[in-house]
C-alpha cells in the first residue's frame, strides 16, 4: 500500500458548464486507520449525472456538495486493511467513498458483492444504482403490460439501456432516444431494442412518429426538454412518465414543459422518484439484474477513463453526452 | 305540455373568446314519442368548463361537440311521456339531454333521483359530476392524510368547493385560490377553508407563502397556467397533483408549465383525469356526498340563469369566472 491517498475536491460551483477549474487534485498522507474503521482501495469511481446537481448550491432533494471536500460518488474496491470485527482484507465493496483513491468507512455504508459472476465494475452500474433506478422506474411507474410501446431517452446510457432491456423482457416495444447514428446503432444492436431515434437529426419528429405508430404508453424519461416535449403528444391515453432525470437542463437555464395542457387532454401520469428513496426495493432489484448480468440475459457497456485524474474530464464528457453506457473511472 | 320545444345549437367554433354568436336558438315542435322511450321536461342545465374543449374541432378525450346539433349537457328534469315500462311520470331524473326544454331518452342515461333530502339542482353539483369529480381527485389521486395542506384552484366553484370540504373533514388544512376577493371570503366564510387567496391581487405570491408555511403537499389544479407555476415550487416532497381542469387555457393558447424540472426535484406526481372514465367510484362518491348534503355536512352555492336563452351569456360568464358555485340555467 501507498502511504499517500489522491482526491478530488470540488474547488468552485460551476457557472452554467462544468469546467475542470471547478475541481482540485490534492495528495494527502494515508491517515491512521482508527478502531471499528476500514480503509478500502477504490478500483472503480462511477460518475452519473446526479453529480452535476449537487455541484449547484440551491435547494434540491440531497443536500448540495460541499467546496474543498471530496466530490460524492459510488466506488467499488476492496478492503485493504480493517479493523472491524466484520470485514477482513479482500472483502470486495459497494461504497460511496468519491473520488478519491482510498477511503475509510465504519462498515454502515458498504456492501459485500462477489464479482464470480458479474465483473466488479458492473456493481456501479447494470448491477448497481443505475440498474436499481432503471427497475424501480420501468415496474413501479411505468407498469408497462406485453404490446406496449415504452421509449426511453438516454438510451445508450447506464439506466437507459437496462430500461429498454427490461421492457423487452416483458413484452413490450422498446424504442430508445439517443445523441448521434453511432449511440443509435449501439442501441438496437447491442441492447436489442426495437429501434433507437437520434435527437440530434433534422428528422426526429418524423421518425418518433414512425417508430411509435401506435402510440407511446410509457415513457422513462432522463433528459427533459425539448424530447420530453416531443414526446407528450405521442402518449396515449392514461400514459405514464418516469420522471428520471433532467439532463438537458443541468448545465443551462432548465427549460419549460411545453404542452403540459396534455397531461389532462391525454389523462397522463408523471412522477418524479429518486431512487434512494426507495432502498427497500433494492434487494429485489438488485438480485433480478444480477442473475440476468450473471446469465448474459443484459448487455451492458462501460465507457472506462484511466486514473483518478482523468475523473473531471469524463464527467464533462458525460454531461455533453459523449460516454456510451456506464461512465467509470479505473483507478487501479 | 306545450308543443314546442327550445333548443340552443352549436352554430360555430369559437376562434379564442367564445361569443354568443357561437350558438344559435331554434323551435321546434314535440316529435311523437316512440315506443321504448320517455320525454323529460329539463328543469335545470348544467354549464361546466369541459364544455368549451368539446366546442373545438381538436382531438382531445372527447368528440367534438358537433356543428348544428344541441349543446351537449348535464340536465335534470322530470319525466312528463313514457312509453317505457321502467319509467313512469313524475320520475326525476339526472340525464345528458343538453340544452334544450325538453329531451327524449331509451333510459339508458338516465339516473333516477330523490329530492326529498337533496335538492335537484345539486344533482347536477356537489352531488352530480362536479362532486364526484372533487372525490374521486382528491380521494384517488391527491390522497391527502390528517395535518397535510391541500390546495385547491377555481374554490369558489364546484369542484373546488367541494374538494377543500371534503379535505377539511380528511382533517387536512384546506387552503383556495380564487379570482376576486368576494370569491374568496365566500370561500373562507361559507365552505370553511382555512384560507383563500385572490390569484388577481398583486400580493398573491406572498399570501400563497404566508398561507402555505408548511408547504403543500397536495394540489388539486382546476386551472393551470400561472397558478399551477406558482404553486408547483411550494410542493412538498412526494407531493401530488390532481390536473382536473385547465381553464386558463381554454379561450387562449394554453400556457407553457414554467418549472418542469420540480417535478423530479420534488418527487412530484402530476395526473390527469377525467372522471366519467372512473364510473365505478361513482356509486359511493354519490352515496357520501348525498348524506353530507342531506346531513347539511356539506354546502355550495348556486349561479342561476333564468331560462334557456340565458345559457350562452351564463356560459361565457362561467368561463370568466364570473359564478360562484354552480352555475345552473333554470328552465322551469
Amino acid at each position: 500500500m501507498t502511504e499517500t491517498n489522491h482526491r478530488i475536491l470540488l474547488a468552485s460551483r460551476p457557472q452554467g458548464m462544468v469546467s475542470a477549474a471547478n475541481f482540485r487534485s490534492v495528495e494527502t498522507s494515508l491517515e491512521p486507520l482508527a478502531q471499528d474503521r476500514v480503509r478500502v482501495r477504490n478500483h472503480f469511481l462511477s460518475l452519473d449525472p446526479y453529480m452535476r446537481g449537487r455541484m449547484n448550491d440551491t435547494k434540491s432533494y440531497a443536500e448540495p456538495q460541499k467546496l474543498n471536500e471530496v466530490m460524492i460518488g459510488g466506488t467499488v474496491g476492496i478492503v485493504v486493511e480493517s479493523r472491524h470485527a466484520d470485514w477482513k482484507i479482500g472483502d470486495k465493496v459497494v461504497a460511496m467513498l468519491g473520488w478519491q483513491e482510498y477511503g475509510i468507512s465504519d462498515g454502515s455504508d458498504l456492501r459485500k458483492v462477489d464479482d464470480a459472476q458479474v465483473p466488479l465494475s458492473a456493481y456501479l452500474g447494470a448491477v448497481g444504482m443505475p440498474g436499481v433506478t432503471a427497475w424501480y422506474g420501468l415496474n413501479r411507474i411505468c407498469k408497462p403490460v406485453a404490446g406496449e410501446t415504452v421509449v426511453v431517452s438516454a438510451a445508450g446510457g447506464a439506466v437507459g439501456s437496462v430500461v429498454g432491456q427490461l421492457a423487452r423482457r416483458l413484452g413490450c416495444r422498446a424504442v430508445g432516444i439517443a445523441g448521434g447514428p453511432e449511440k443509435c446503432r449501439y442501441v438496437v444492436e447491442e441492447f436489442g431494442f426495437d429501434a433507437c431515434l437520434d435527437y440530434k437529426a433534422a428528422g426526429f419528429g418524423a421518425e418518433l412518429e414512425a417508430a411509435t405508430a401506435d402510440g407511446i404508453d410509457a415513457y422513462f424519461d432522463n433528459v427533459g426538454g425539448a424530447v420530453l416535449d416531443a414526446v407528450m403528444p405521442r402518449m396515449n391515453a392514461h400514459g405514464r412518465i418516469a420522471v428520471c432525470g433532467a439532463i438537458s437542463g443541468y448545465d443551462a437555464a432548465p427549460p419549460v414543459m411545453a404542452k403540459p395542457a396534455l397531461i389532462l387532454i391525454s389523462r397522463l401520469k408523471l412522477e418524479g422518484f429518486i431512487v434512494t428513496e426507495h432502498m427497500q426495493e433494492w434487494p429485489a432489484a438488485l438480485g433480478e439484474l444480477g442473475s440476468l448480468v450473471a446469465a448474459g440475459q443484459l448487455s451492458f457497456r462501460e465507457s472506462i477513463a484511466s486514473g483518478l485524474a482523468s475523473a473531471p474530464e469524463a464527467f464533462i464528457g458525460l454531461l455533453k453526452g459523449r460516454n456510451l453506457g456506464k461512465q467509470l473511472v479505473r483507478l487501479v
